[in-house]
């Protein structure tokens, strides 16, 4: 019997860092690499990368490294990207024009099918393909198209009550722009927050407090 | 003589999330908080709350606890943020006009004081206020206006050059959005990566690792 193990979020953040670098050296066509070579590429020991890979199998052969486009694959597999996922965006704003457009998403498997917005100066418009909707339609859409992820890029005070609208009506996933931690009423759902006040802050920091 | 003590990357990484949430109480015209309260809030124990600030002065007082204000500014200071910051936006595509509309930075002392972009349509066009200028424009542009921060909103392959160029005219810290890890020749700058794809995919493992 399988039991999985405890994976501390360090090595999560890591994973999809693994999964890039594999990615470019497969499109460089290199066909194996040791623990050292990438863990050098990649800024960390080789015992550190042994280790992260050694939580979901065994990977490596002494002596011959990694298979990479074996890995490759065994990490997408890791990181659910193997499966496809169905994205709604909730604000048709830049930010969530942005992210229709951003091709690097449907590469790994997630379609966004569609785009909802309040703006009556929106609705009707087709951005990325799609013709942005109004909310009143979210309901069926969810249902009707299995969409497991919802994006939401809609003003803080508006985030808490979509995202449990969302859950509510069967999304599982929430990629959060708004900037506020959500706290939801459904502690199943996975909420990713992305903070780009506080990753610019972090950047203020560092370049206030060097030396 | 003061020396700086060493900050971990978990303490700077929760700075942002301290100025967020005591802004938020200061908008509600919260006057004073205490650690435990303050703590609840965050998602963190009272005892984490009280060692972050601890590695930066003494700022709550026994039975009363933190005046909001007083520590919202605090914060700010630390993070650099009571300073301004002239920001150049690389890449005036989607994620870019994003970024040069978002109000929050202006707010936090963040100037976006110009755009650039190599595409002659997008050139002399007017985005957030500003107009798109060429990127033979930059050099000039980051002495005579005093730029410290440079965005990355362009492809993984132009990403590395562009910042190293930026660098070599002055610019300390980059906020970059290409979906690479950028090494730098002069380690005394400042990268803060947006990797939004990661994100995503950070969002993948955790809804194909529920149980």
């Amino acid at each position: 019997m399988v039991t999985r193990k405890y994976i501390s979020d360090a090595v999560i953040r890591r994973l999809p860092r693994y999964y890039r670098y594999l990615g470019e050296l497969l499109d460089n066509n290199v066909k194996r690499i040791s623990s050292g070579e990438l863990s050098r590429r990649m800024g960390l020991t080789a015992s550190q990368v042994r280790q992260d890979l050694n939580h979901f199998g065994e990977f490596g052969q002494q002596g011959y490294g990694y298979n990479v486009e074996v890995l490759h694959k065994e990490v997408a597999r890791i990181l659910g990207i193997d499966q496809t996922h169905n994205i709604i965006i909730i604000g048709a704003g830049h930010l969530g024009q942005a992210l229709v457009n951003y091709t690097n998403f449907e590469k790994r498997g997630f379609h966004v099918v569609a785009l909802f917005d309040v703006d009556e100066n929106i609705i009707g418009k087709t951005i990325g393909g799609k013709e942005v909707q109004p909310i009143s339609n979210i309901k069926d859409f969810i249902v009707e198209n299995s969409v497991d992820i919802g994006v939401l890029t809609i003003p803080k005070k508006e985030a808490a009550q979509m995202a449990n609208f969302l859950v509510e009506n069967g999304v599982k996933g929430i990629w959060n722009f708004a900037s506020i931690d959500l706290q939801l009423s459904d502690s199943t759902v996975v909420v990713e927050n992305v903070h780009l006040s506080d990753s610019l802050m972090r950047l203020s920091y560092r370049l206030s407090n060097q030396n």
